[in-house]
C-alpha cells in the first residue's frame, strides 16, 4: 500500500466531432457497421491542436481541480504512445507551454502504448512513497490522425484524439487515498499483433525503403482479443486476491480498447455493467489518453467519489496487461 | 538512501569502427578537425545490427555478470532516445528476443534522451525500494545513423552507436551498495537547442510537409554548452551537500556529451582528471547508451570497484541535467 493521492484530474477534447456515420460514408462502409463492430458512435479529431497543447489544456484542468500551483510540481511525465517530436521528450515541452518554472521539475516520457498512464501512475506512486518527489504531473495526449490505416477499417475507425492529466501527491496521514496494488505483465508473443513498424530506428522516415504504410497502425484485432480474453480472468483474480477486495465493491475504469474488449469485463469476469464506466461510444479508443480520460470523466460525472475503491484495468500493445487498485 | 545494487552491467559495440580521419575525408573537413573540436577519434556504426539486437546482447552480458536468470526479471525498461519502432515499446521486443519468460516481466520505455538511463535507474530504485519489483533490467540502445545531420558537422561527427544494460536489484541487508541521491531538473528554455523535430505527431513521416531535414538531429552546441556550463556547478554543489560526500572521493561517470562538456567537470567544478572516466575518444557520444556504456566499461576496466562511491552526471535534450550518487 503506497500512500498517494490523485488530487486532480483533467482532460481536453478537440471540438471536432467525427461521427461513425460520416466515416462510413467516407470509407464506403455499410451504415451502422462501425458502431456494431467497434462500439464507437463518434470520436474527436484534432484540427489545429498539438499533442503538447492538448496535454497542457488537460494539465491546467487537473492542476485547477487539485488547487495545485505550478511551482509545486516536482516532475512531469509525458505518458503517451506517440511523442510530439523525436527529441526532446514531450514532457519538456509541457513544462515550457504550461509555464511551470524551469529547473523546478524533472521532465521525461514513459511509453507503454495504451498502458502508459498506468505505468506512470505506478512509478509516480513509488517515487512519491520513497520521498524522491512530492507532487507529480502525469499527462497523456494522443493524436492518431496521420497514423490511421484506412486499409484496415476495424482499427482506423476505432481511434479518437484526446488528452488527460493527473496530479499525484503524497496522501496526508489518516487519508484513505492510496495505491493498494499495481501490476503489469507483458506477453511478447503478441508483440506483432498491434504495431506501428515505422517511426524508429528499424524503418527510419528518411530510409528510402520505408513505405507510408509502415508509418500507419496495424492490428490483428481478433488475435489481440483472443490473447486478452485468456489473460484477463486469471490476471484479475490475482489482483483481487492480493487486494483482498470484493470485485463487486469497485468502480471499474478500463482502457476503452473496443466494445468487445469492454464486454470481456462483464462476460468473462462477471462485473455488473453498472460498475463499469465507459465513454467508448462518444470518444473512441484514445490510446494512452483513454484510461485517464475515462477516469477524469468518471470523476467529473460523479461515477467515482472520493474514498471509493477503483480498479484501473487494460491491455496495450506488447501485449501488456495492467491493473491498479486504488482508493480515490 | 535506497538499498539497491547494480548487480550486473554489460554492453555491446558494433564491430564497424569509423575513424574521424575517415569522416573528415568524407565530409571535406580539415585533417584533425573532428578530434580537436569534439574530442572524438573514432566511433562505432551499426552494420546489420538492430536496436533490440544490441540491447539484448548488452543485456546478456549484464545478466551473466550478475549471475541472474531470465526468470528473475520483474521488469524490463527500454531507456533510449529512439525506439526500434513506434509501437510497441522497445522493451517488449527485448523480452521476446532475450527469451525472458512472457507474462513474468512488465515491459515499457522511458525517454529522457541522453538522461534516459539515469531516469530509469532512479525509477528502478524507487520501485525496488517500495517492493513493487525485486529485479529490473534497464537497457539503453542507440542507432543514430539515419538521423545524422551532415549539414551540421559539429553534431553529425559526434555520435556513435552502442548499447548497454544494467541489472538492478534489492541490496541485501548489510550490503553497502545503495542509491544515496538522484536528481533531475529540466530547463525548458533550452527545449529547441537540441532537437529532432520529426518522428512524432507534429511532423509525421506521412505528412507531405515533413522534410527529410526534419528527421535529422539539430543542435546549437554553443548555446547548449553555455546553458550547461551555468548549471553544472550549482547542481553539483547541491548534490554533494545532500550526499555529505567529499567530491574528491567519488569516481565520476559522465554522459560522454563532448570533449568540451567533459572539460567542464575539471575546469568549472574542480574534479581531478584521474577521477573522471572517459571513453569519448573511441566511442563518441552514444546518446542514452553513453552513460551506462561508460559505467560498464569503467567497471570492466577496474576504474570502479565494488563498494566505491560513484557519481553519475550528465545533461540531455530538454535541457535536462541529472546526477546520481551511489555506492557501487
Amino acid at each position: 500500500m503506497l500512500p498517494i493521492k490523485i488530487v486532480g484530474l483533467g482532460h481536453y477534447l478537440p471540438a471536432r466531432v467525427v461521427t461513425s456515420a460520416a466515416l462510413e460514408a467516407q470509407l464506403n462502409l455499410p451504415e451502422g457497421w462501425i458502431e456494431r463492430v467497434t462500439g464507437v458512435r463518434a470520436r474527436r479529431y484534432v484540427e489545429s491542436e498539438t499533442s503538447v497543447g492538448m496535454a497542457v489544456a488537460a494539465a491546467r484542468h487537473a492542476l485547477a481541480s487539485a488547487a495545485c500551483d505550478l511551482d509545486a510540481i516536482d516532475a512531469i511525465i509525458g505518458a503517451s504512445a506517440a511523442p510530439q517530436q523525436a527529441i526532446p521528450c514531450t514532457a519538456a515541452f509541457i513544462q515550457r507551454e504550461l509555464g511551470a518554472p524551469e529547473g523546478r521539475s524533472a521532465c521525461y516520457d514513459i511509453n507503454a502504448t495504451c498502458m502508459s498512464f498506468l505505468v506512470a501512475l505506478q512509478h509516480a506512486a513509488a517515487l512519491i512513497s520513497t520521498g524522491i518527489y512530492r507532487t507529480m504531473l502525469v499527462c497523456s495526449s494522443e493524436i492518431s490522425t496521420h497514423s490511421l490505416n484506412y486499409a484496415e477499417p476495424t482499427s482506423s475507425v476505432l481511434f479518437g484524439d484526446a488528452a488527460a492529466a493527473a496530479v499525484v501527491t503524497r496522501a496526508a496521514p489518516g487519508d484513505v487515498s492510496a495505491l493498494h496494488f499495481s501490476k503489469l505483465a507483458t506477453y511478447s508473443s503478441g508483440v506483432d499483433l498491434t504495431r506501428l513498424v515505422g517511426g524508429g530506428t528499424l524503418h527510419h522516415p528518411n530510409n528510402p525503403q520505408t513505405t507510408p504504410q509502415m508509418n500507419t497502425f496495424q492490428m490483428n484485432g481478433r488475435a489481440v482479443y483472443k490473447q486478452a480474453a485468456q489473460l484477463v480472468g486469471p490476471f484479475l483474480e490475482e489482483c483481487f486476491a492480493t487486494l483482498g477486495w470484493a470485485p463487486e465493491d469497485v468502480a471499474v475504469i478500463a482502457h476503452q480498447a473496443s466494445g468487445h474488449a469492454l464486454d470481456l469485463l462483464t462476460e468473462r469476469y462477471g462485473f455488473r455493467p453498472a460498475q463499469i464506466f465507459s465513454n467508448l461510444a462518444e470518444r473512441g479508443n484514445c490510446i494512452a489518453a483513454s484510461l485517464p480520460l475515462a477516469f477524469s470523466e468518471a470523476v467529473a460525472q460523479g461515477f467515482v467519489q472520493r474514498g471509493q475503491r477503483v480498479l484501473l484495468i487494460g491491455t496495450g500493445a506488447g501485449l501488456t496487461i495492467g491493473a491498479a487498485g486504488l482508493v480515490f
